[in-house]
């Protein structure tokens, strides 16, 4: 990606839509599955199983980036990745993206390409034959990428969330905790606002690095999702709020409890039961030979009064309310 | 639909995400082609033709409307309506919505209800069967919402812009102008900012309260798109940014000039030529025969030194570019 030249690094506010979208779409390559792609009032993407699977993420500058740590790069690769990742908790694999854009008018034309770089570098990583293929752009004085991501089950059964049944395993695939490792890095060590301390990587370990990474690029196991769909998984979805939420609404969606094994849960179980954002996929199977990838981390069992234990004891909900947790005053 | 009681009515600041996801999902309701809808990490609709249209569109407080104008049904209705017409434009019937919230936190939960209702009265007045099967809700400082339309083209071909060829005829369905000319009645008789002078229909004339609810609430007609399509238009697009720029837009795609006659324009034509938001159909057909709801107004004609003729003459490139007109300090 060869960068812009700060005197050729216009602000968006001076120059038009129309060349804030030609430096853009320069940028695309065709998805697998476009049969037109960006440039006409809608796009048209095939569905060869006879329905598409679709769903919508927005990120949010304050609640959900912070300019301060997220480069351009950084924030296309996530928006592509959490949206990548609805669709793969559904068994399907993506087949293109829509991104919504709404841009402060003083942001540099660079970084919208940076950003343009960074869906497409995402979709390479996780989900090859996927790209963008429409997309909308508009002035806010709040940077605001909303991405919705259309996948293909490619014959198989949508999985959800209400499929799992007692005496079935629950199992993973993908980190947990490690993102939001990270995001607690990023708060304690550097800071945005008045008075910035910028993210520099040299004072961090390798550690913190990785896990800075994984929570302004995270990785999740897109491939996977197609994967347990055709081996029988019976529910699935992302953890995006963290183990102990998402665990919590699988259950109450299969009228089961999900009884979770600490000793399964790595070396940091508290981390990986309160951290979302690294959207590792969380499924259940009838069987204990789980698809390669996915490891065991707990039993279904018959509906108690608690949607989810640990270790046997109830856990209250843990996780990521952005109405509950965001202030913006302390932003 | 019931009002909520103002003492009934919480800051959604102070209310969870969960409590205002279903007070939004209770007023959902199936779209014919959903098979799976909200919920789940992603919805599941039927495309049937084995392909699906997909476009994007957002609506962002300030330049895309505003809080002392539109109520949150006015709101919904519009960000519905808008992307409808994309759908409609390449001839394909819509089959679902998925709208990405983004909400201030002192914003109250009847206005989100209430948008949810304008989006679900504009798909049953606009594109029966189609409804809102998926979404998503955070926090901004800035209102926005952005909305992907899916549909299916039932069998036809999609319509692009670039299929105009000399000698078919230029034809549109739907108003032209007069969203525009409710623009200018709001911005010339009410004001917001720090001395409001609020909406008041009372003190409009009849033809001034059509243009203002047709500026809050376009009528485009989604329902002659697959018309065309299937009548076998050869062009399409819908007119967001008015006729000389938007059909200055399918000459270029379509390497043709097309030629306008200002007699065919109304009472009206330069607000015509000028005025975007109404979402009319803009279309081109091979012969005189023009399907019910279409009005000839004007030729395709060979390329020339000039996209658009305006009676022989060449017209410049009137219409609506968000970085060049839109200016936050002046809102």
């Amino acid at each position: 990606m060869p960068s812009r030249a700060a005197s050729d690094d216009p602000r968006l506010g001076d120059v038009s839509e129309g060349t804030i979208l030609r430096s853009i779409l320069s940028r695309t390559k065709p998805a697998t599955a476009t049969i037109i792609g960006p440039g006409d009032d809608a796009a048209l993407i095939a569905a060869p199983s006879g329905a598409v699977v679709a769903t919508t993420d927005t990120l949010v500058h304050g609640p959900d980036f912070r300019l301060a740590w997220s480069s351009g790069f950084d924030l296309g690769w996530k928006a592509a990745a959490v949206n990548l990742a609805d669709v793969a908790a559904m068994g399907a694999t993506p087949t293109g993206l829509l991104v919504a854009l709404a841009v402060p008018r003083d942001l540099r034309l660079s970084f919208v390409e940076q950003l343009a770089d960074g869906l497409h570098a995402a979709c390479d990583a996780l989900a090859p034959g996927c790209a963008v293929v429409g997309g909308d752009l508009t002035v806010s004085d709040v940077l605001t990428v909303a991405v919705t991501a259309l996948g293909d089950l490619g014959g198989v059964r949508a999985v959800t969330r209400s499929g799992a049944r007692a005496g079935e395993v629950v199992a993973v695939a993908g980190e947990m905790g490690l993102a939001a490792q990270g995001l607690g890095v990023l708060f304690g060590r550097f800071r945005d606002g008045e008075t910035p301390i910028p993210v520099d990587a040299a004072v961090l370990t390798s550690q913190e690095r990785a896990a800075v990474d994984a929570q302004l690029r995270p990785v999740p196991p897109i491939g996977l999702g197609p994967v347990a769909a055709v081996a029988g998984a019976t529910a699935m979805m992302d953890v995006s709020d963290g183990l102990a939420l998402d665990a919590g609404r699988m259950a109450d969606a299969s009228d089961v409890t999900i009884s979770l094994d600490r000793a399964a849960l790595g070396i940091h179980p508290d981390r990986a039961l309160a951290g979302g954002e690294d959207h590792a996929l969380l499924a259940t199977f009838p069987s204990d030979s789980l698809p390669p990838g996915f490891r065991a981390i707990g039993r279904v069992i018959a509906r108690t009064e608690h949607p989810v234990l640990y270790d046997g004891e109830p856990v209250g909900p843990l996780g990521w309310d952005p109405y509950r947790d965001w202030d913006a005053a302390a932003g």
